[in-house]
């Protein structure tokens, strides 16, 4: 039997753009290969990095393009977490950045999400209790892992918070391009004009993963340690495939891409839904995001998330379990499904295979 | 005036394989599309790293590919200085390196290089008096400031000195392919039957530096740390490249890129040396290495590198000064001089424009 996977935040195979990107090497080299293929700047190519700004609306000497954005995130961590910052975190939240925070030893609070993001009465408490640098880890548009989004009132509200504390948001976006329905939030760091929030995103999910090609938007004062932490562990990034990114984006072929993941994924989004609706019994919660990757489901009766990711094996399915996604325990009975990866019918499939064992199991007295 | 740069140890636009790179990229997609843009394993695309093990006859398993050899070495110092290891570098040494030892905090010592490398006497009586894990990190071949190479006698004894004190080696080798001149001599790595020694490499010097590909070979039960390491910053290195990479070399292109890179290197040695013979004064010293980007001059009567390099942008020449690759202190009448980036007849104006201030500073009764 052939694994469905709703584990890993992968975009299907269809999702990529494998017929243009060797053209645009061709192109970039043509044009630009000897800085292409040689050692380039620690903050990446620069025409990518103009594109950005312009887009961002910032002058470029704010803009560091790393090899992933994971990279930057773990530079911007890096950095506050020397210089004694406590870090905000959204509970549950994105596991490789807690896996990030746990390894240098952060101290971490962890903040409820509630259905529209980030719980702010708990987060104001919590600052207010909170001596010295914070900083507010947030992913406020179709969440990894929830699929939630912050309203724009929340939005506002959460700005006001972190600038009456003194604490710096840092908001990773990047699903927010993908939206398919509903309409356009703006970004926190658009509300907060750039000032006390840095902006976190990357090229994976509007273009490829496998290009590795992320960006941070950065307050000036910063980009020394940034440069001097890529010195320490690359250099330069990649020049070669931000060069062809870029050719890329110089052909306007980024919003006609992003439209056209935008369809594939809320096609894959209905077929979750619409088999979630026939398969799960009563008592089973999920949300029905209007973009990105991934919906939240709650069991019903309390069943173990866990238990259940033990049986699924057996049966061709995969997800991530909710515990992974907290920092201090919690989502027991929760799981996390990404609908990136697998083709609509596949979903369908992959969801009567869930949903039998989770009405078996509501079946068993416990 | 143009400037003409002997200090970045960059190869030449010329040395690098502009019009054949796209080719690979669209072949490689065609073949693998949907590996090369989407997220892969940690330790980097399999397909690579088989060509990379049967090239160094180990399993592939202890093959890791990194964006970039530094970032390997990073990774390697972070875990050995973690678990307390002392680190020996050599006088003069590679600066990235020491950057990243002196950020980590390492214990170092420095050992001299005499004319043919790391200098064992020295060496061996210090890891005599060392207790606990040590780690000898060493660039054997064309050495990255100096151009000098260990012999083929000193690599055994090396080997059998670090045995001796269970030391563990690694072995930093991003130019040893490109020998123009002399015999090959066998890795520190292949001489250890791969026991005891780490190998840590780069397609940077063979291929081009903009594609930040580089690997290491290491021991078995290293490899967990590495990939938690890689979760830690970036998931998993730049796909698409290396696919691109494995294209490359798939068709048999790295060899003959290789001959026709050391044929240039030949020609700009040949020309910088030509050219110092005529210009400098007596008591001037340099030397004649046989393949590498590097060679590494002492001034007469003490003049000091840092003085001249205070002169030399005036001129519009460039190269890095001798302290610059010492830990703690040395190299101040030193330089290092690379040939690898500006064509011959460059090189030959830039050693000119380099002799002149030199016999102007000799003839300034100190």
């Amino acid at each position: 039997m052939t694994l469905i996977s709703f584990a890993r935040g992968f975009p299907g195979p269809d999702l990529l753009p494998i017929d243009e990107f060797g053209d645009c090497a061709t192109a970039a080299l043509a044009r630009d290969g000897a800085t292409a293929l040689n050692y380039g700047p620690p903050l990446g190519y620069l025409p990518l990095r103009e594109w950005l700004a312009e887009r961002h609306d910032v002058d470029v000497s704010r803009v560091m393009i790393t090899n992933g954005s994971l990279q930057a995130f773990s530079f911007i961590a890096r950095h506050h977490v020397q210089a004694g910052a406590k870090v905000f975190v959204e509970a549950p939240c994105y596991d490789r950045s807690l896996l990030i925070l746990r390894r240098l030893g952060a101290e971490v609070e962890t903040v409820p999400l509630s259905d529209d993001g980030l719980d702010l009465d708990v987060l104001e408490r919590a600052l207010a209790e909170t001596d010295g640098p914070s900083l507010v880890y947030t992913i406020p548009t179709f969440q990894n892992p929830s699929g939630r989004t912050l309203s724009e009132p929340n939005r506002r509200r959460l700005i006001e918070v972190a600038r009456a504390h003194g604490a710096v948001i840092l908001e990773d976006d990047p699903y927010g391009l993908l939206r398919f329905g509903g309409e356009r939030l703006p970004r926190l760091f658009e509300l907060a004009g750039g000032e006390g929030a840095m902006l976190l995103s990357s090229f994976s999910k509007t273009v490829a993963p496998g290009i590795r090609v992320g960006f941070a938007i950065l307050p000036e004062e910063l980009m020394g340690a940034m440069q001097t932490l890529v010195f320490e562990n690359y250099v330069s990034p990649v020049m070669f495939v931000e060069a062809t990114l870029h050719e890329f984006v110089s052909r306007g072929r980024f919003d006609p891409n992003v439209e056209a993941v935008q369809e594939a994924l809320r096609v894959r989004r209905d077929a979750m839904i619409s088999a979630l609706a026939r398969e799960m019994p009563e008592g089973t919660r999920w949300n029905e995001p209007d973009g990105g990757y991934f919906l939240w489901v709650d069991l019903p009766d309390g069943l173990s998330a866990e238990s259940l990711l033990a049986q699924a094996d057996e049966v061709g399915v995969a997800f991530i379990k909710g515990p992974d996604f907290f920092f201090d325990g919690g989502g027991d009975s929760s799981l996390r499904l990404a609908f990136s990866y697998e083709r609509p019918e596949a979903i369908d499939e992959g969801i009567s295979r869930l949903g039998k064992l989770v009405r078996e199991a509501v079946a068993v007295p416990a």
